[in-house]
């Protein structure tokens, strides 16, 4: 329906090693010191939670590489469960999810925010967070955990899926009248980049 | 549904600077010599009306500058409301919407034609008008209005735009099936465009 | 809803010229010797058989020349009649609808994934058969029948019309939660690209 009257909802996405923890984390902060309540939930740490439970899977990583039906139970499962934990949450706070749009799965390219997992977020906004190839791969060489994460090994295999992800972001917006900002995280500025995220979460 | 038994709907898009306006009336003048009955209006006109009624603003642009969610309430009474004023419309008659399909708002990209709009609007069809970007640049450079509109400066700011805006249309078609035209207004060229829009029209 | 019990669906996507035919014969011939249970319907043939049954045309390739309004009743209706005539399919056994993502009509682009036909076939995958623009070029030269079906001539339209057809295919993966692999068919590499399918299925 596209309209909310509680909370706002924020889901801030990005491919690994764009710097989506640091802006995110240093949103976080600035937002705290002007007295904005927020809460932030990490998708992917329910969908394990969930797993776990059904005794599926004992490391994290293994996520992406159950069969695809049962992904698409758990990512249900933890959308519910995130709006769930949410309920207190007031008129002027922010509930902060922190996932992906796009995961690149043994079965193909699929969508972490795809028309039912958004029905039930009903995000006001889903922020971008994108760098430079040249910069993400700087920060892969830096970053072992990153390195294992990337299925994309060229330049022009790191603009096409930050692309294929741009565009899963936008198309998920339109399910619910979601904002799409794209934040261009720099080298070296990540306090713009956070500073531009919550001026952003700010005009909802 | 994607089906629709009634007068025929068509939503023409287009960044500013493609000409847009000066199609659409081109292409009107020609239906209407054709004896087609057809009804013009325009979704902003439709949002500003219901935000003056509600005392929010005086000025139209300023409509792209209030809170997202109050952006949101104001788009779904408009497409409300078009549906409303076009209900006399007979089978042989066009309802042409003029909109946008993506805006620059102070939140980030928004879509024009969310899911939960084009629900409402259901078009048989969405022409995105495109030009290149040169000659958008040089239809800026003549016309103050549209220059005030742009939030794009360079030549590949303007083709980034134009891209996401063409995306959006593009899957706005796939949640009723309805058609996208990209139809390219050549500088010098309106005639022809106009020629193709009705064409392409008459064919629903 | 995202979530499916039954038999597996795999819609296979491709632009003419990829080997889309090719490369879905060999996968089929392989999954038959390893004892895999597949049914393979041709969506467009479910809606040349509708229009038949209705007396609109006698030559499938009329199909694309119909009143855009008059397709998407085929569309809906071949959707449906897919569904109903697999009904006896068990569990561990797949549906592959051999189709197109994008379809360039008299009225423009028009997409063969919509969110009303994905809602009934929900398919688990949505496979896009891909080719760089030189292979799909050498492969029309050959094929009389492939360069009928194209509306594309240049290297540059080609690419830009399968850009179209790959996110067409992803938006549609995104209304149900299914895996988009994208699957390139290199020239005389069709065994490799065949195996690589139906490794992916059997990843569901």
């Amino acid at each position: 329906m596209g309209l909310r009257e509680k909370f706002k909802v924020v889901i801030i996405v990005g491919v690994p090693g764009v710097g989506k923890t640091t802006v995110t984390k240093l949103m976080l902060e600035k937002a705290r010191n002007e007295g904005i309540n927020i809460k932030i939930v990490n998708f992917g740490d329910y969908m394990f939670k969930a797993a776990k439970n059904m005794k599926l899977i004992s490391h994290r990583d293994e996520l992406r590489k159950l069969p695809l039906r049962t992904q698409c139970k758990l990512q249900l499962e933890a959308a519910k469960r995130i709006v769930e934990d949410s309920e207190k949450l007031d008129k002027d706070s922010f509930l902060i999810i922190d996932t992906h749009s796009l995961i690149h799965t043994v079965s193909g390219y699929w969508s972490g925010l795809p028309l039912h997992v958004i029905e039930i977020l009903k995000p006001d906004m889903i922020a971008v967070i994108e760098a430079s190839p040249e910069d993400i791969v700087k920060r892969r060489m830096r970053d072992r955990e990153i390195r294992m994460r990337w299925d994309e090994r060229t330049l022009d295999e790191i603009k096409f899926f930050m692309e294929l992800a741009r565009n899963s972001a936008l198309t998920a917006g339109m399910f619910v009248g979601a904002a799409v900002p794209i934040i261009i995280n720099k080298e070296g500025k990540q306090e713009e980049a956070a500073i531009e995220l919550l001026s952003k979460m700010k005009s909802l």
